[in-house]
């Protein structure tokens, strides 16, 4: 028999799984941290990969997500956000060579969109968008049933359209982009901004605002977590018009952790989109949804691009 | 010898014209008003057709360039600017009933990105946007070597991505589009607000002012000419930014009316998306010109339409 690997590869953690010719059921899964001080996040992976491969199977191909700008045609990580060692790093190259194998590398929102689009929220559509909503906002499009990598494969940014050019001023360095004004971490930016203010809300007491607290504080009804919300669905709404009258896709699947807070945020965004679209053709069929695969998206994903790559 | 039906509607003129099966060197071209008190545009339609049509000769397939919110699938136009009769008119359906060959439909502007990428301006790209700046803003974009329609073929409308939500009301009703800050309409009505302000002008003596005057007076150096231009380059620049974060094209093609001013829209332009990307690899090798083929992009879209449908 031989398997595939599949690899997620984060700031904090790094996971790893072995899966079979076929199914989506992982014969041996294993996670680790990103870092420690005896070695090189490199040369932890490949123990990490080592410590799912079983005995006397042959690995067919390597598939790995990771976070940052790179080039998934070259296989090369531009910069990978909390992983200094990973800057211009051939990350296929030195799987093949250490593995003697075909390896594969794709941007992590990418991965996630294929994994939704073939087995989990997506399924069924030619035309998706998806975004993760979590500390920042990354996305992943399939236009006609492929990803969208563009010419050098760093297409699908759309966490970093403007939607407010004198809103406030993006991890990356420009104004009013779509994280700014609506990841979990801006999100609760602008909770704390309101609450220092002296805006009243129950999350004064919270030990540490983050969006998962203000979330919890939404579901009892706190003014100031709802409004925190709202105000995130209605600037991803209003990008999300942008997003159809350009894509005109038949799908959008929100995954990341701020989309476990599910209706909080989709409803705001049904209505917004709503309000902003030309034309209600693009939104008479359209599915907003949230995503299904969890955190395994982006390893379903990359074990996906694993299977799909070598039969090319 | 057979032969290929190429056809250009607008709201003010119909173009029609017969090619060889090879070349793009016209056999017969001909254009009427779309619009006459005698005949409907459908019945004018085809009487167009009839008049480019060699005698003794076989024709392959049809091909239409037209305006406005369409589905390509199906062949039927949903509205067409200033042709009130083809309000929900199954175009393709029509011209296949009375020519008894295959018909083919899409967007202007679409088939206008068609022409310039497989033999104007972006040949060799597999990645392009291309947009038609004239009294409005289309566009059409290529990804992968491909038109990109989306579910229903209404993708590519980048000329209605917000730019300034609180910007003015754009022709179709919604505030601060790229079209409403930039296209040639809209350039002209800056202007008209300006000088009624006060500002002083050359264009005050003008007759009319409209985008082509604007540039004229910009081009003998009247600073407000030249403001209306960088100002409406500064807006296609910050939205261009973001489309190239969604699409990491090669190359972007202006055509249209306006963007016969050349550089006085196309320096504006760069300087502001160089501001505006997030990262430089996006504009490294990125290519911003104007569109080759000038009026004739639409119907030579519409020729390859008409060829490449049928070879599917």
């Amino acid at each position: 028999m031989s398997i595939y690997i599949a690899i997620d590869i984060g700031g904090t953690q790094m996971r790893a799984a072995a899966f079979p010719i076929e199914g989506y059921d992982p014969i041996r899964v294993q996670k680790i941290p990103t870092h420690s001080p005896n070695a090189s996040p490199q040369e932890r992976l490949i123990l990490l990969i080592k410590s799912v491969c079983p005995e006397n199977e042959t690995i067919n191909s390597i598939g790995v997500a990771a976070p940052g700008p790179m080039n998934p045609k070259t296989g090369v990580i531009y910069t990978a956000p909390n992983i200094a060692e990973f800057r211009d790093f051939a990350l296929t190259d030195y799987l093949e060579n250490e593995f003697q194998v075909p390896a594969f590398l794709d941007n992590d929102a990418n991965l996630a969109a294929l994994g939704e689009w073939l087995i989990g929220a997506g399924k069924g559509h030619d035309h998706l968008l998806y975004f993760t909503i979590s500390t920042g906002i990354g996305s992943g499009i399939i236009v006609d049933g492929k990803l969208l990598h563009g010419e050098s494969g760093i297409a699908a940014e759309l966490g970093h359209v403007t939607v407010l050019p004198d809103g406030p001023i993006c991890g990356c360095g420009h104004p009013g982009h779509l994280e700014a004004l609506a990841s979990g971490k801006n999100i609760a930016r602008w909770v704390k901004k309101e609450l220092a203010k002296g805006v009243e809300s129950t999350l004064r007491n919270a030990k540490k605002v983050t969006a998962k607290r203000i979330a919890k504080a939404a579901k009892k009804g706190d003014p100031l977590a709802i409004m925190a919300f709202e105000r995130a669905g209605e600037h991803i709404g209003l990008a999300l018009a942008s997003f159809l009258h350009a894509f005109n896709p038949s799908i959008v699947v929100f995954g990341g952790g701020v989309s476990l807070s599910g209706d909080l945020l989709l409803e705001p965004i049904r209505r917004s989109v709503k309000n902003h679209v030309m034309n209600s053709k693009f939104t008479d069929n359209l599915v907003i949804t949230t995503a299904a695969l969890g955190d395994d998206a982006g390893m379903i994903g990359a074990l996906i691009l694993a299977r799909t790559a070598i039969e090319q």
